[in-house]
């Protein structure tokens, strides 16, 4: 090992934040941490505080890996600055959606995929919230017993909107959603494409594909927001080719690497217990023969986008996934 | 037409008010308008003072139509009172769930399956205001293009649970719900089965096979509360039969009774603007192949309750449908 990486960490709202924190909880060795943004400013991210710097070309001289924190539904800074900070031998982690589903940048979440990242070219995409928290019980799922298609409806929280997300719904701020959040449900996040689907909708179909490796895989997902401050719930149904029984269900799900399983069919997992905590808990598992669904949780800004940027750095050098 | 009916309004509480509200509002024919609840009481209702009396037997004497408020998830009172009423002349209209599923009780949405009033023992059951919501742009839908299945996940207000529930939001009242709801989303309403389903989630596949007529319809329910004062919001998604296309889709909806479209992708219903209006909102269609989506809103306590209870009753009046 060396004697640790220079990071930098671009952004620094509610990801930016989590990144922080989660490079200093899971112990990633750093030997230098730099948080640019916009603008310089002193700021205080995770408790710790930093004198931010401004992101452009040169202060990525040196860096090892280059976290861009990216913002849902807004072009991130990775378009303008992660050439400039690969060019200058930084592997870039982008949280942002720009370049996902661009064929020469590797999708991951770790848990599923992570032999995507033996070939990729100083880019990796860190995919959707809303996708990460359905693929880490999905996936096992669909590697046990097949999948048909899936349906899901999302109850995503208003801090993936970043801090402008909870003043909405705090403060009533009225620039960010295009109704009031607060004791309402919005089923509309980001763009309406040509089909009718948003393109978060969009993004949890065409991540899911590129990540399980299944590009005919069926997902038709609703995306709605609801108030509430962290964590994205996801009501998820799956049609698999095989019948499977609910011990088996629940014997996968229970060995799901990164997912915390309520076995008990009275209890469940909710935003407020699994803000804070990296993991993507799953619950209210039902079985019916070849359709299984569940109840899953995840908080948006830690295993959604921070946690899993982190985890891809792991696995390239090799620490741990 | 008769000088009036005599009324007895049994619940003075949120689903109470607004039989009174609906009562007044459509100008049913009314004689004499009784509130009736556990306690004698001076309340106000819709507005409207009111000396609260008893619900005991003695109180159904003369009573025309009596509408039992119910309250979700608990035993009504027309488990004790119902033949009571029946047995001194008048028709029985329950709110609750005690009936919905006894082969003599006809199960009512008067848009859908008004043909099953005209045999009747005195008692009418109103559906479930899930199933309600979403029966009112299905129905069409499955007649014009047959349907498979079902998945339906919900996103259920507070004054679901009566005045307990919109405590347990705003005032934080620890008794009503397994969760603080504040802030969160909890995938439990009801008790849990053993085939792991939720009590509402049951409702809402056995009540819609019995309005729609449809004793194998597939409906794959999961009931969610959230942070919402009032109305009743559902991704609803449908397998149908035939390939449908949007137009034709959009065509059915437009013409649907008791439905109010939003035609325009960029557009959609949500809670806020659903509350105090009687119709079911529908927008966010998205159709392909066999497949069709839609995100349904409508006021729980009104289409789901107590609009939908007068609306049976006028059926059996032949005022108004």
């Amino acid at each position: 090992m060396t004697d640790g990486y220079t990071i930098a960490v671009v952004g620094a709202g509610l990801v930016g934040d989590r990144l922080v924190s989660e490079l200093r909880r899971r112990d990633f060795p750093i030997k230098e941490l730099r948080v640019l943004a916009r603008s310089a400013r002193r700021s205080t991210l995770a408790g710790e505080e930093f004198e931010v710097g401004v992101a452009e070309p040169e202060a990525f001289e040196g860096v090892d890996f280059a976290f861009f924190a990216g913002t849902e539904g807004e072009k991130g800074a990775a378009v303008q600055l992660a050439q400039e900070a690969i060019s200058r031998g930084a592997v870039v982690i982008d949280n942002g959606s720009d370049f996902r589903m661009d064929p020469d940048v590797p999708l991951v979440v770790p848990e599923v995929n992570a032999d995507a990242l033996e070939d990729h070219n100083g880019l990796i995409a860190n995919a959707n919230c809303s996708t990460i928290t359905m693929l880490l019980p999905l996936s096992p799922l669909v590697d046990r017993f097949g999948a048909r298609r899936v349906v899901v409806s999302t109850y995503q929280a208003v801090s993936g909107s970043g801090r402008g997300g909870v003043e909405a719904l705090e403060d009533g701020r009225e620039d960010v959603y295009p109704r009031p959040i607060a004791g309402n449900a919005i089923p509309m996040i980001g763009d309406v494409g040509d089909d009718g689907y948003t393109t978060e909708e969009t993004k949890m179909r065409r991540e899911s594909r590129k990540i399980l490796g299944l590009p005919d895989l069926e997902v038709f997902a609703t995306a709605v927001r609801i108030p509430v401050h962290t964590s994205h719930s996801e009501s998820v149904y799956v049609e698999t080719e095989r019948e499977a029984t609910l011990a088996e269900v629940l014997e996968t799900l229970r060995e799901a690497p990164g997912v915390q399983l309520f076995e008990d069919p009275e209890d469940f997992p909710t935003p407020l217990e699994a803000t804070g905590d990296p993991s993507t808990f799953v619950g209210r598992v039902r079985v019916e023969g070849n359709v299984i669904s569940f109840w899953c949780v995840s908080d948006n800004l830690l295993k959604g986008a921070a946690t899993n940027a982190v985890q891809i750095a792991e696995s390239l050098i090799n620490v741990k996934v």
